[in-house]
């Protein structure tokens, strides 16, 4: 993608805003999206800021046939200065570009596209909620839109970004969730697409979703494809586990996604003087921590939570209760440092802020 | 879905038929599509033929971010008398709602589709070719529409079946293919998706095919996704392998497709008094077949080939040739014995076929 112009096309109906209170996720979208195509031909070109309309594609586009679909997620916070605020956009960036490479669709210029991006948030600006736990919710996407049935990679695509003011996840505070630890159905094996964010990993696991839901609990906490023996994610979140006073996470391996969260939260661990050990971690051992008293704290990563404490760990019919069903210490320190440098209500000595 | 009446909107403008020379697969389609739609709170309804036109979806429409989407692939035929030829389209109907229960989507009525299809095949029935090889190709499939981000089941669907006049998928005869197997890539994993036609399966399985095209092979044999020891597919057909006189094929497990043309292979296989044997089969006993020479033939099957020859089997740096890279004996009767009852040619002791 060589350096092209941003065309931009401002609507002249401007919708109604949401009501503040009843945000919800991802139901309400701004009045302009932003758009770039693909051409085997031509590479990425004609980056575009149009009004949010609806796609026309034919019913053969590649997309509803052989999706090749990746996706991110990140917020933009207004600060009390009314400024506007990126958490490490880079890294989903980077990340949208791993997820292109696995899925084979060609790759983005990570710089300009994020260059868009701000602009396209810049225009909505007024669209991002104010209120604690609040954001404008950026949703980049790539579809496959080559009319053709055959089997094969499309030769033309289409990147887009939405954008969606959201609600704060939680009605009150950090509450622990309870979570079924699911055993049959699987969420990525080696080899496979775990480490990319694509359609398939996500409807793949609403079977698993609703066994977690029959079983009264909220989420499911994934196992490995492989031998059903170690952790690996809880719902669309990276896990985290306080044994005797240290962190434990799983390691980056292929089949579980880099969270931008999760390596926020291990900065910020190892930046407090508390080991974080990225590793392989058999459930036998987390019940063995729980029978010996020294699992202490157990939480979730990801951008929509930011950090969701786990209470209940539903494994084999037997419930295992972590900390009391409380919020832990680590947890709530944790919540509060990064959504207080996401939002600029604390200082970011990491440099993880880009301000528009 | 409680028997409803299918609605006929006729198109004005009826498209030039391609070449029959230059079909290709699934580029040119036909002048009507079949529509039926889904709401949680009315279930499929509003069945309905209309000229064939692009679809028209909001940005956040779920199946462009958590793409539930399934899809089948069937074949019309003229025969001499230009009757209208279905080769087991129950099967396919059934296995539509398998894919339907993995992904979460609602099971549609198999009878009552099926007749739809049929009617639109019937009015669609000048597009299909005569010539030998080329047929109508069916292409069912489900999308799912709700526009939101939230990560759940979507509320609304779209069931579409789209008609596209097809070639022969060799330009003579039946010649085999040189084939890689993949040792690195998953197709899938227990309790993954891998029963079900949906994209996820498809768009995953890019890279292991490029891995396949820069070792000079025209397709990937998957191993499973545990140990990478036992054969599952080739490309997006069913293996089968003769060996010493009898016949063996990957059993039906959960992580690999259950072809129609596989259960009929199977079937005729039987019919002719040949053993098969439906079983776990190691590469390292393909191989150990291949040097005692008991491995005699090996071959895919699939509706897009019907029967496809493998003469090459690539496997960790070595190449395998298999009967003399020719097409075998049984390869050559199945195809012919497929292609016979399909187009009418052959008497049909099975009533496998539905005239329209
Ligand atoms: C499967 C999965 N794991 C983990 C995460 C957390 O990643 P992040 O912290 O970048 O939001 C997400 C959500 O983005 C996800 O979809
Ligand atoms: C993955 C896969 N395996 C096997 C098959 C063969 O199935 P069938 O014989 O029903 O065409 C197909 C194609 O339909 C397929 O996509």
């Amino acid at each position: 993608m060589t350096s092209q112009t941003l065309e931009v096309i401002k609507t002249t109906t401007h919708k109604p805003k949401p009501d503040p209170e009843a945000l919800g996720f991802g139901k309400y979208f701004t009045d302009h999206m932003l758009l770039i195509d693909y051409h085997s031909d031509k590479g990425w070109y004609h980056p575009r800021i149009v009004p949010y309309e609806p796609l026309t594609l034919d019913p053969a586009a590649m997309v509803f046939h052989y999706g090749q679909t990746v996706f991110e997620g990140l917020k933009a916070y207004k600060d009390h200065d009314e400024n506007v605020r990126l958490f490490r956009p880079e890294e989903n960036m980077k990340r949208l570009n791993r997820s292109n490479e696995r899925l084979s669709i060609p790759t983005l210029d990570e710089k300009e596209t994020l260059s868009y991006i701000k602009e396209l948030v810049r225009l909505e600006k007024d669209w991002i909620p104010t209120a604690a736990g609040k954001s404008l919710y950026i949703r980049p996407f790539v579809i496959n839109t080559e009319a053709s049935l055959s089997v094969a990679p499309s030769k033309t695509y289409t990147f887009l970004v939405i954008l969606s003011p959201v609600g704060s996840y939680y009605s009150e505070g950090i509450d622990p969730v309870s979570i079924f630890v699911e055993d049959f159905y699987t969420r990525a094996a080696p080899g496979g697409t775990g480490y990319a964010k694509t359609a398939g990993n996500y409807s793949a696991a609403y079977k698993a979703q609703e066994r977690a839901v029959e079983h009264q609990r909220s989420q499911v906490l994934w196992l490995d494809g492989l031998e059903k023996k170690y952790v690996e994610e809880v719902g669309s979140m990276n896990v985290f586990f306080k044994i005797d006073g240290e962190i434990h996470t799983p390691e980056i391996n292929g089949t579980i996604l880099e969270g931008v969260t999760r390596k926020s939260v291990i900065e910020l661990l190892r930046s407090w003087d508390l080991p974080v050990h990225e590793r392989r971690i058999a459930m036998d051992d987390l019940i063995q921590a729980h029978q010996n008293g020294t699992l202490e704290e157990a939480f979730g990563t990801g951008t929509a939570a930011v950090i969701s404490p786990i209470g209940i760990l539903d494994y084999k019919g037997t419930e295992y209760t972590i900390n009391n069903n409380k919020t832990g210490d680590i947890s709530n320190r944790l919540h509060n440092a990064i959504t207080g440098i996401q939002t600029g209500r604390l200082e970011d000595p990491f440099g993880w802020t880009t301000v528009l």
